[in-house]
């Protein structure tokens, strides 16, 4: 099978990398406006070949958008206006709701699969793809049902190449769920980091006391606002109003603290504890 | 040397391990009040004798305390009252101000070393205690010129046999560092547990769905208010500081996404990244 991979990056590398190792892409065609990005991923045997969009779109039998969710909202109608009956193209995306929305009354929207893999690291570009990176990750195909049945297939195989558990859900609870998942663990990273880098002037007193703890809740605070910002911007609604209950609890601790009421504090904790049961 | 541990759980137990595999530590006496842990710790090879305090500080050069921080501030002068001349006495606590204040008059106080190895792991009990925790960690005394300078070789050696890099600091700045650097990423994890929990009520999408970079955020989460509440309790103005700025950097972010200013969300979140040149 033919692939187009449109954002050589971190998941689009990591995606290719696997497909390719598994038999499952043939020949893969590398997309991207950075140049640098393609030279590498060539390199690194990421894709077969440099291609402009028409003509990698024209020759594959599927399309991969891994770039940018607003990008994605652009790219993606002119992207299934170049597909026939016998292609399909699929996205990466972190939010939902606005990607299967540009698309709705597009006369091609059978042939697209909106698809989220639930992983990436605060790294980015081609020299950070990994090819085992989505193993035992969830996948979550959403609006399954405005999909051709031959497209649901393409991708379920893909999410099966790439060895993610499954999951379907609508495109909304999707945006619902990540937002308490994932996008709000970037806020709360990148607000600690702003925290400490705003009362903390002495750097290197950070770097040589950081510890575990410390450096695995900042570490999302690495990420990329071109990546970070359109996911923010379109699950606004939901982001809102995570971020807003997260002040809540924040100030739930603060208020245990400055009353010095050390069992409610201990409440709390015994609270979030629960977490345990839930995560591994 | 003979050496005792007082708190055989996660800390104190992974330093024994490493104390005799170094040959540093020929003999351990294990000190706890749980009986449990007592026989688990014995039956690991942690300790080599289950003792009384007593007797095992009364036969040994190095008596080290790693039990909660509440629980050092009560027996510490006690200990300080059983040893001589050639022994020394150390603590492991994530608080200094506090431990160092209750032993200031004490006629011993130059036996006592205040020491804090940044290491620590969600988990606890003698069970999770592994031998190369502390390798390439920050080791931080504090207040050396309080303790004789046998004292300080001594617990030098140990840091050194542990394989940490140290650093000297006053108490007081060493509170102020770890609350930015340790005890607000605890609250902050806590709070994420509790906004979760309290929002998103269907917990098998959160376990299918949950990303790495949630488990990473949330996992300090699962820390057990035993050993937090008395951290917090006793580094209570410098934590109220830091979360009081947190709450601030969030609302920002929050006040960002309100206004749909995504320039100043961007502009936030390169501020945030600018962590990646201070923590690798």
């Amino acid at each position: 099978m033919k692939v187009t991979i449109i954002g050589v990056g971190l998941i689009g590398g990591s995606m290719a990398l696997k497909l390719k190792e598994k038999g499952f892409a043939e020949f893969v065609y590398g997309v991207d406006f950075n140049e640098n990005h393609l030279r590498q991923a060539k390199m690194l045997g990421i894709i077969d070949e440099i291609s402009t969009l028409e003509n990698a779109a024209g020759n594959s039998d599927l399309v991969i958008l891994a770039i940018p969710v607003d990008a994605t909202r652009k790219l993606l109608p002119g992207v299934l206006d170049l597909v026939n009956d016998n292609q399909t193209v699929m996205d990466v995306g972190s939010t939902k709701s606005g990607i299967v929305d540009v698309v709705k009354n597009h006369p091609n929207r059978n042939r697209f699969v909106a698809f989220h893999p639930m992983w990436g690291t605060e790294n980015s570009g081609p020299e950070a793809a990994k090819k085992d990176s989505f193993s035992e990750r969830a996948g979550v195909i959403c609006d399954k049902e405005d999909s051709a049945a031959d497209s649901l297939q393409l991708v379920e195989k893909v999410a099966e190449n790439l060895e993610m558990n499954l999951l379907y859900m609508d495109a909304e609870s999707h945006d619902i769920h990540t937002a308490y998942i994932s996008h709000i663990s970037h806020i709360t990273s990148y607000a600690l980091a702003n925290t400490v880098l705003e009362k903390e002037r002495e750097e290197d007193t950070i770097f040589q006391l950081a510890s575990s703890g410390f450096s695995s809740t900042v570490r999302l605070a690495k990420s990329h606002p071109e990546m970070w910002v359109p996911i923010f911007k379109q699950n606004k609604e939901n982001v809102l109003d995570v971020l807003n209950e997260h002040i809540t609890q924040l100030r739930k601790f603060k208020s245990a603290l400055e009353k010095e009421n050390y069992e409610y504090l201990e409440e709390l904790i015994r609270n979030a504890n629960k977490i345990r049961g839930i995560l591994r």
